[in-house]
Parts: structure tokens; sequence; C-alpha cells
């Protein structure tokens, strides 16, 4: 075991901070975030950073860093409302990891990426087609983090594609089935096997094993 | 592919609702965090919620439920100023679940799961000796979510433990190798399997694979 202290964390080079610091906080989701702008071109851009907020109201949470290239996810949503999020898997991981360049916002990243859009009635935001599981959300609350000046968003979920399959009888939504993958630091991808599911946490019981799973 | 709105996710059973809303971020980020109380009695909690926010300075975010059993967490952090992140991996991921369990105050979750406490000079909060990766963080910020008034909590990172063969040339930490787990939903556990490390996004050229992996 070494220890690295706090200021042996600031004198790093620049791309070893952002690399070690973007390590710490375990495996991340990897989602892509379809938008559409005022000019009606559609964007899409990779998140390690989207989380669950709660269930009642269905609410999801994603950080943006407002000098990022994720700004323009950030200024479509703001402008339409609605954004969609939609599960990496292993068959595109790369063109999700493409969609990271700087591509000025009169170009699409879908045609770029050749990942394919596709829309619903109701949410004002481009699906991707491959995703095999797609979640539309409406545009809820913007959050300021003053102690960096990133942003967490607030969205509001209004519709789930999902194939019928990996939906269980308990609601559980096997994700691993769904070929969903997860990722570290800020360009690592991994594939998943299930460990185990367990029972809810008591203080009078052990914990047992479930089998929906 | 089956589409499910929103009028029937509110129609949803409670049970089947939290289990399905829980699992479309992705996987998650699956980490024990470790506080004091001010009567000095330990506490440790299973967070699914950890997320980056920024590299310098470097910060990382935790949703937490105030009703929860985490608020125990949360009021051991604002008295003390203090909290450590541990990695949860394949050997302690029933301990860590078990953490969950609404254990009262005066009860310790180390004693209780048989996880074992280890502490620095420098953070007041109980490290998880068990755990391969350890990030001591300074509390910096308590952000309310509005929508659903649970809490975003910012903070700062102090120090890191962590085996040196797992810290690669350019910064990345091999995570995989540390054997740290993911989650998805609210109690299924998995293992991962490295699919590729990619470089920098670039809009001029293609994707080439990092061999530091």
């Amino acid at each position: 075991m070494i220890l690295i202290q706090r200021n042996s964390i600031d004198q790093f080079d620049r791309i070893f901070r952002i690399n070690f610091i973007n390590s710490l906080p375990g495996f991340k989701s990897t989602n892509l975030c379809g938008t559409v702008s005022k000019k009606n071109i559609t964007n899409l851009s990779i998140f390690n950073s989207v989380v669950h907020l709660g269930a009642n109201p269905p609410l999801m949470g994603m950080v943006v860093r407002p000098l990022s290239i994720a700004r323009h996810s950030l200024e479509n949503i703001l402008e339409t409302g609605h954004f969609t999020i939609n599960h990496v898997n292993d068959k595109i991981f790369k063109k999700a990891h493409q969609t990271s360049a700087k591509y000025p916002p009169e170009i699409s990243e879908f045609k770029e990426t050749g990942l394919k859009e596709v829309f619903s009635d109701r949410i004002k935001a481009p699906y991707v087609k491959e995703a095999v599981i797609r979640i539309g959300l409406e545009f809820k609350e913007k959050i300021e983090i003053k102690s960096n000046e990133s942003i967490l968003l607030v969205g509001e979920i209004m519709e789930v594609f999902l194939p019928k399959k990996v939906l269980k009888s308990d609601g559980f939504i096997d994700i691993a089935s769904a070929q969903t993958i997860t990722s570290s630091g800020l360009d690592a991808y991994y594939k998943v096997s299930k460990l185990s599911r367990l029972s809810y946490a008591k203080t009078t019981r052990s914990l047992t094993e479930n089998n929906i799973f």
C-alpha cells in the first residue's frame, strides 16, 4: 500500500491528475445523451456521470462540466426541455467514445459516428437505435455546484424503451443481459459478469441470494 | 422492444417501481462510506451514488436520501467534516450490503459485519481495512436537490491509499485488478472484465487502443 497525499495530487502533471482522480469513484454508468438544438441539429454525447436520484417521482441526475464539449448537450436541454439517456453496450462503445471529440455544433455526432437516431412522439430529442435500453427525460432542475462550477442536471423519467425479456418479475432490469457496459476513468471500458443479487438487508436475519437474476 | 410510459411507472407497485427506476442509470460505483459520530461511534454505509465532480481541486460527490439510513453518515460528516470512501471488492460485497440494514446509531456496522476499521492521522473517519482502494475526504458543500429533497454531498479528496502496482504510468488506476466491483439496481453485484482503453477522441483521427490497461 502506498499513501498519496493532497500536496502530491496538486503537484501531479495535469493529465496524470485527471486520470488518477477520475479513477477514484469506482465503476461508472456509461450512457449516450441525445439532444437536439434550436436549429434542429441532433447532438450525441457520452456521459459517465448519470446517477439515480429517486424513484417517486422517477428522477435521474447527470453532472455536466460547463466548459467541456458537454455544454452543447446542456444548452440543447435547456432550450428544448428534453433529453434521452441511452445505455452504451459492447457493440457501440467505440462509436460512443468518439462522441467526446470536439465536433462543432453544426455537425451531428450521429452522422459522424454512424449511430442511428430514432424519435418517439413525446420526447423532443433523439434516441440511439443501437442502444438496447433507452430513457426519455424531461428537464427538471439545474443545480450549480459552487466548489468547481460544475452543474448537476436533474431529469424526470417520462418513458423507457427496453426488451421485454430483460424486465424481471419484481421490476429489476437485467442490464447485463442487455449488454450494457461500465467504464472507469475517462476512457476504460469493461464488460460485467454476475456475482449475486442479495436480499433486503435487515438487522435481524442473514442475507440470502435472490434468484431473480 | 416494449415502451413503458410515465403513467404506467406511477402506477407500479412501490417495490417494483424502486427496482425498475434504480436499474435505469446503468452500472453504479459501489463504495463503503466510513464516518464517526460525536459520541465516537464509527459508522459504515454502502453507497452506489459516488460520482466524479472534478480533478482540480479533486472533488467527489455522493447523493444522500435524508430519510434513509444514510442520514447517519450525513449527520456524522456534517459534525466531523470528514468521511472515507472505500471501494467494495468481491471478497466483502456481502458484508458491504449488510451495512444497509437499519442499525441504530449506537451500534457500529464495523462490529456487526466484521469489517475492520483502520485510521490515518489526518482524517477523522474510519477506513475499511479490507478495501484495496481507500480515499479520505474533507466535507466541502451540501447541496439540496429541490425536486425530491435529496442531497448532493461534495467532498474534497485529501489522501488516497492504494497498492503501488494498480497505479499506472499515466495516473490511471487499474481498479479491476484491485477487485473493485460494480452494482446495478439496489442489490445486484457484478465483477468486471476489461474490454478496451481508448485514446483521447479527436475529430481528425481514428481512435486507437491504449495499452496502458
